[in-house]
């Protein structure tokens, strides 16, 4: 049975980029087993980052051999450049999330270089990727950031983030990702733009990305879902956010997510009870960070009913 | 010009009935005549009810008395009964609110009376309007409280709420309210509910009151504006709950509410950034209430473009 939709983790990379404390490797695999008993079927378990700059990352490669014992799971994780594509594919990752902003300022801001050059670094991957003979193998996933506008430059043109998206997967992305890196999207962009991206590619995997900083999170997801969008990420309790987006704090909350999409009639094969365990123990890891969302405060509505799980597998 | 949607301000009613402190007669006046200088065409100001059980509303005279020097503001109150509907006929209000619960067990715990009873109670006050010759003077809103779900009963058919919203309507009522008392609705379900109540009502002065128990509060208003609606409740700060529905805290953050409708191209002729201010004003006069809400913490996206304001009135 395939869940209607995917619903992924990044509260491991996402959210821990910005903690100020610390997470043991012992909890990060506890709460990446868990999601994945409680049907989480995608979770971009790290990043590969310079240790120096992301402490907390430095153990990179042990959480990936840890995610990778466990069966059914697709384990990604966020590079920055080829380096760290190139040690993601020497660790055996499956999929390899790459970012590349649409807007020029934030680009620079956030990893001083152009849009272009970001796009030029993301061909390299894919050539690396067949290089080594991995085409099959590795699946390459990348983020248009800042796709609804930008805290720096301000409007991003609809234009030039569906042309990032174009030129991504010409250059070979598996599935790509609008995002709003910032927390600007509203659902009337939410639906145009994603209507107009899944026109112009058709039955290519696109996914969506939202910061739940103008609390439009989950209006926006369900905009994004209304047109037809399948793969979201989101965060347990709503960790996260982007160091070079001012004010741009949280994540949607997973559970939050999980609630609204199976209210949508869309399953996503999650045991909501069981995530709200799961965020309160990650509370208790993580005392000194804020967590949001409100099914944990309040619970499932007694009327709340399951989607079906269907046996077809939607874009 | 004529704003297309008129968002109603509750704080000062759904949201001081469950404050634990108290709020000084000057601070409500204070709060109104602000809110109206921003653009608010319509505050529910006080609640007629005895002051035994509510001292936070002894002052409501007083507060109406001061509402009604504010020029172009629809002044409203809340009144549980005949009793409290014939006070604010004294009191020369000019629209009153009063609810019924289409939940049978979440009426009887509310206000002890079966829903054909608080039904029956409604056409008494319309039949006190008429036998004081204010029918053409007095507007009359009726809340389909626990339209969407009880935390009570569970399950509220939808063809029960609707039946009770013809009800009224037929008995007098000039608007009808649906409302998510404990905060079950969702999107679907909302666009749902609207839908098949625009198409039975046609033109009749239709309204949401939403909570944001679940997260899903700004979803659901964004659902209901796209099948038609075009007055929402909300209270600044997000203030307010209802005292006998367990976990039903928090109202739709009204500042949140209006940035939402702008986007959807829906003017609100409201001054977003001045009731930000004001926000943080009430903040500080309420200091142990919760004020929820994003955009207060995280300010209008640079990209912000208000809707133009149109000169016809929508529905």
């Amino acid at each position: 049975m395939t869940p209607d939709v995917i619903l992924r983790e990044v509260g491991l990379r996402d959210g821990l980029q910005l903690v100020t404390g610390d997470l043991p490797t012992g909890r990060k695999i506890d709460w990446i087993r868990r999601e994945a008993a409680l049907g989480v079927r995608e979770i971009e378990v790290t990043s590969f980052v310079p240790a120096s700059a992301f402490p907390i990352f430095a153990d990179a490669r042990a959480v990936v051999a840890a995610a990778h014992q466990i069966p059914d799971l697709l384990v990604s994780v966020l590079t920055p450049n080829l380096k760290g594509a190139a040690f993601a594919m020497d660790a055996g990752v499956a999929k390899i999330n790459y970012v590349v902003s649409a807007s020029e300022a934030h680009s620079m801001a956030n990893v001083r270089r152009s849009t272009a050059e970001a796009i030029e670094d993301f061909a390299r991957i894919v050539r690396l990727r067949q290089e080594r003979g991995l085409s099959d193998q590795v699946q390459l996933s990348c983020g248009v950031a800042t796709a609804f506008g930008c805290t720096i430059q301000g409007v991003v043109e609809e234009g030039v983030a569906l042309d990032v998206a174009r030129r991504l997967i010409d250059i070979g992305a598996d599935e790509v990702m609008l995002a709003d890196t910032v927390g600007y999207a509203d659902p009337t962009q939410v639906e145009r733009m994603f209507d107009t991206a899944l026109q112009a590619l058709g039955d290519f995997p696109l996914a969506a990305h939202f910061h739940d900083t103008r609390g439009l999170g989950l209006a926006n997801i369900a905009a994004a879902a209304r047109v037809g969008i399948r793969r979201f990420d989101a965060s347990l309790g709503g960790l996260g956010g982007c160091p070079h987006a001012p004010g741009a704090t949280g994540n949607v909350d997973f559970e939050d997510a999980a609630f609204l999409l199976e209210t949508m009639g869309l399953s996503t094969g999650l045991d909501l009870e069981g995530l709200i365990a799961l965020r309160k123990d990650a509370q208790a890891w993580l005392p000194e960070e804020r967590f949001v969302g409100a099914l944990a405060r309040s619970g499932l509505p007694k009327t709340f009913v399951r989607a079906p799980r269907t046996r077809l597998q939607h874009s």
